[in-house]
C-alpha cells in the first residue's frame, strides 16, 4: 500500500484524487497540503509542507505554480519522490524541476492522461512508419468557452509526430486564405469548437486509397486524477531523474 | 421503360452513366450526343442535339458549360425534360436555365448526389428544431490534389442551414489566429486534405452535454451518375418548371 | 415566466432538473412534490400531490411508476398539463397516460432528450428517402456495467424507421452464427460495451459508393433534463392531448 | 533501383500492381508469370517460372495456391527473395514455406495492408499498456455481399492482441442474446454489413471517462499492391528467413 502526500489537496482536481484513491487498494492518501486546510476526508490537511510530519512513497502535486517551488524543497529534504502535474510553470520552474531531478525521482507531464500520452506514442510510431506516403492531419473538439486554439494538447500531439520525424513538419490552421495544393511537409490543425466537448483528437494518416486514424476522447477531468495516481505508484522507489508520461507508456512496452 | 439521352457521352461521366444505367430496368440510353461520336455501347451517337432523331423521355446534361446552350434549345424544341449536370455554368447560363424551365422541366443541382443532398435537407432540419442552444461545424475531407477550401459540397450545407435561419451565421475558417470565445452566430468551416478521400462532409451540433452529427461520406464518383439518372426518372412527365435535388428529397418526404 | 411543479424532486433527476431551471429565466419550479421533504433549494416540497396548494403552468413528473397515478389524478383535478418522464410504466398505466390526455395535455416519450428525439426523425426521413437502395445498421455504445443489449433507444431508432416503412424489416443481432449474404430487409443491431460511455447511438445508410451517417452522442443525462424542461414549455397552454418529442420536434419543423 | 518479377501476372492483383510499380522510381517489374501470356505492359510474360530466365531481387507472388510450390522451387534455385501474397494456402504448404525460409528470404502476411498491419501492431501496444483498465471491442464493417463474419481481418486484429495477452481474451458476438454485464474478460466483435463498403476496423479501448479508438478504412483493394511491392524492397537482399508485415512494421520502428 504506497503512501500519497497531496498537495492541492483542496482543489478541484485534488477532490477528484482523492475521491479517486479511496476506490483503489494499492494506495492511499496519508497528508494534504493546502493552504485552505478545511479537512474532508480521513487524512489531515496541512497549510504548507514545512509542516507536514507525514513520511511518504511520493507526492502529487496538483496545486498552483507559486507553491511549487516549496513543494520540490520539501521533495529534496524529505526524499521524496514527486509528481507535477500543475500546470502554467515558467521556464525558470522547468529548470528548476530538471535541477530537483538530480536529486529525487521526478514526473512531469504536460497532460496527465495515460490516453493521451498514449496516443501521442501511437501517432509517433504511425508517422515513423507510414513515412511521407501519408498525410497527417490533428482534428480537436472542445467547448464553446475554450479560449485557445489549436488545444495544447493537439500541439503536443503534433510536437511529438514533429521531433520524432526531425522537425521537418510545418502546421497549417487555415486552407481558405489560399488556393494551393497541400505540400507534403504540412500537419494540418483543426479546431472545432462547440456546446461542452470535454475533449476530442483524431490523428489522421491519409494515404493511397486507406486511412488511418487514431483519436482519444475525454469524458471528464478525472482521467488527469488516473494518470496522476498511476505516475505516483510508478515513480516510487525509483531512482532520481526527471520521467513523463512517455517514459510510463514505453516502460510498460518494453514489459511485454 | 424510360428512354434517356445522355449528352456528353464519350466523357467520363457520360461512360460511368452508361454503364449504371446497363444494370437498370427502368430506363434505358436510347442516344448519345458527343462531339466523340465513337460508339462504345448499343446506342448512338450524335455529334451535335440538331443530328439527334430520337425520341426521349429525359435527357441527361453532363457535357461542358460550352455546349449547354444548344442543348437547352433542344430541349425546349423536342420538347424533352433536361437534367443539366455539368458544372461551371456562369450567372447568364443560370437565367437560361430558369428561362427554358418556363417552358420544360429543368432539373440542376449543384451537387448531384441524393446522399448529399439528403444531408442538407437533414441539416436544415436539425438547425431548425435545435437552434441556437447547439453551436454547427462543418468538417469536410477530400484528397490532397484539391486546391479550393472548403468544398463546394461544404459552402451548400452552410449556406442552406444559414438561409433557413435568416442568414444569422458568418462562416469561421480559423481559430488559431485569435484567442476569444466561440460566438453563437459562428459556423466553423474545417477543411482536411490528404491522401486519395473521395469526399466526406460532417455538420456537427454540438449541445449541453450532446452532440448530433450528421455524415456523408463518397467512395466514388458514381453516385454523381445514380443521383442524375434519379433526377431523370423523377423529371420524365413532370410540368414545365424548375426542380433540383432538394424537391426530389422533399417530394419523397411527402409521400410519407 | 412559467411555473412548474416538480414531482420526485428529491430523486436523483429531479436534483438535475433543479439546477437546469435554476440558471433559465424563462422558468421556475414553484413547488417540489416528493416522499423525501428535505428542502434544499427556495421552493417548498410537499409530501404528496393533495398537499400542494400552488398553481402552475405545468408538471413535471420525474418520479415512481407506483406515485404517477396520484400524479396524473391531481393534474385534472387542477387542469395542469403535465409532462410523464417516469420509466418503467405498466401498460395499463400507458392505458391512464392516454384517458388523463382526454382532459388535460399529457406529454410522454420514451426517451426525454431531444437530440435523440430528432435523431428518430431523421432517421426514419432518411429511410424513406433512401429507400432499399441502402442498407440500414444502428451501432449503440454503452458503459460496460448496463445488462441490456440493444438499448432501449436504439430499439426505439429501429422501430421509428420501421413503423413508418410498413414495418418491413427485421432485426439482426448476429452475423457470426450464419454464413450468408445480408438480405435487403434486415436492421443490424450492434452493442458495444465498455468503460463509462454514457451512450452513444449511430444509424448507418450504405448505399453504392456512399454512406450516410446520423449519431448521437450523450456526455451526462443532464440531457434529459433539459427535454423534460422543453417539453413543459411547449405543454403549457396546449388543449388536451396526448404529446410526444415527435411532436416538438416535427412542430417545430412546421414554423419553418 | 530494384528488379522484381510478378507472378500471377495477367491476375487481377497483377495488373493493379503492374500499374503502381510504373509510378514508382525505386523499382521496375522485369518479368511477369501467368499461364496466360498476353503480354500487356513492356515486360515479357513467361507461362512457368521455368521458362523465366531474368534475373531479379525478389519476386513477388500474387497467383493461386496451386503454382506456389513451382514459385518456391524457382526461388530457392536462383536464390530470389519471395513475397507469398497468394491467400488461401493450406497448412502443408504453410509448412513448406516455412522450409524454404530455410534457404531464402521469404515474407508471408495474412493480410498485405501495411496500414492494416500497422494497426495490430498499435492495438497490440495499447493493449499491453492499458491492460485490464480498457474494455476492448472491435467493429468491422463491409459491403452486403461478404458472407463471412466477422471479417479475416477483424479476427488478425483480435488475435494479434490476445496473443499478445496471453490469450486471456473471449471472443464475444451477440449481446442480445444474454441478460448480463460485460465481462473483463471479453473482446465483443461487431460487423456491421451494408452497400458497397470496401473494409473499415476499428480496435476501440474504452476505459474510465476515456475512450481510445485505432481505425483503418480500406478505399480500394490497390492498398494490397502497395503493401506488397514495399515488402519486396524490404525483403531484397535480406538473409534466408521467414518475415512478415509485421517485421516490417517493427523494424521501421527500431530505427527510430
Amino acid at each position: 500500500m504506497k503512501k500519497i502526500i497531496l498537495s492541492g489537496a483542496n482543489g478541484k482536481m485534488g477532490h477528484v484524487i482523492a475521491s479517486f484513491v479511496k476506490e483503489k487498494d494499492d494506495c492511499e492518501i496519508v497528508a494534504g497540503i493546502d493552504i485552505n486546510t478545511t479537512q474532508y476526508d480521513d487524512f489531515p490537511i496541512f497549510a504548507a509542507p514545512a509542516q507536514c510530519n507525514i513520511k511518504a512513497d511520493c507526492i502529487i502535486d496538483f496545486s498552483h505554480p507559486s507553491l511549487l517551488n516549496s513543494m520540490l524543497e520539501y521533495a529534496v529534504h524529505t526524499s521524496t519522490p514527486i509528481v507535477v502535474a500543475t500546470t502554467g510553470l515558467s521556464s525558470k520552474q522547468i529548470a528548476l524541476l530538471r535541477k530537483t531531478s538530480e536529486l529525487v525521482p521526478v514526473f512531469f507531464s504536460f497532460n496527465m492522461s495515460l490516453g493521451v500520452n498514449l496516443l501521442a506514442e501511437l501517432a509517433k510510431k504511425a508517422a515513423t512508419i507510414l513515412g511521407h506516403d501519408f498525410d497527417i492531419e490533428i482534428v480537436e473538439k472542445h467547448h464553446n468557452q475554450k479560449v485557445d486554439a489549436p488545444s495544447g494538447t493537439a500541439i503536443m500531439l503534433a510536437d511529438a509526430i514533429n521531433h520524432a520525424q526531425s522537425d521537418c513538419y510545418e502546421y497549417v490552421y487555415d486552407r481558405h486564405s489560399k488556393r494551393e495544393k497541400r505540400s507534403k511537409n504540412e500537419i494540418g490543425m483543426h479546431s472545432i469548437r462547440g456546446g461542452t466537448i470535454v475533449g476530442e483528437h483524431d490523428v489522421i494518416f491519409a494515404g493511397k486509397d486507406e486511412v488511418i486514424t487514431l483519436s482519444h476522447s475525454a469524458m471528464s477531468k478525472e482521467i488527469f486524477a488516473t494518470g496522476a495516481v498511476n505516475a505516483a505508484l510508478y515513480l516510487a522507489g525509483k531512482n532520481a531523474g526527471l520521467y513523463d508520461m512517455g517514459d510510463l507508456v514505453r516502460m510498460q512496452n518494453v514489459t511485454e
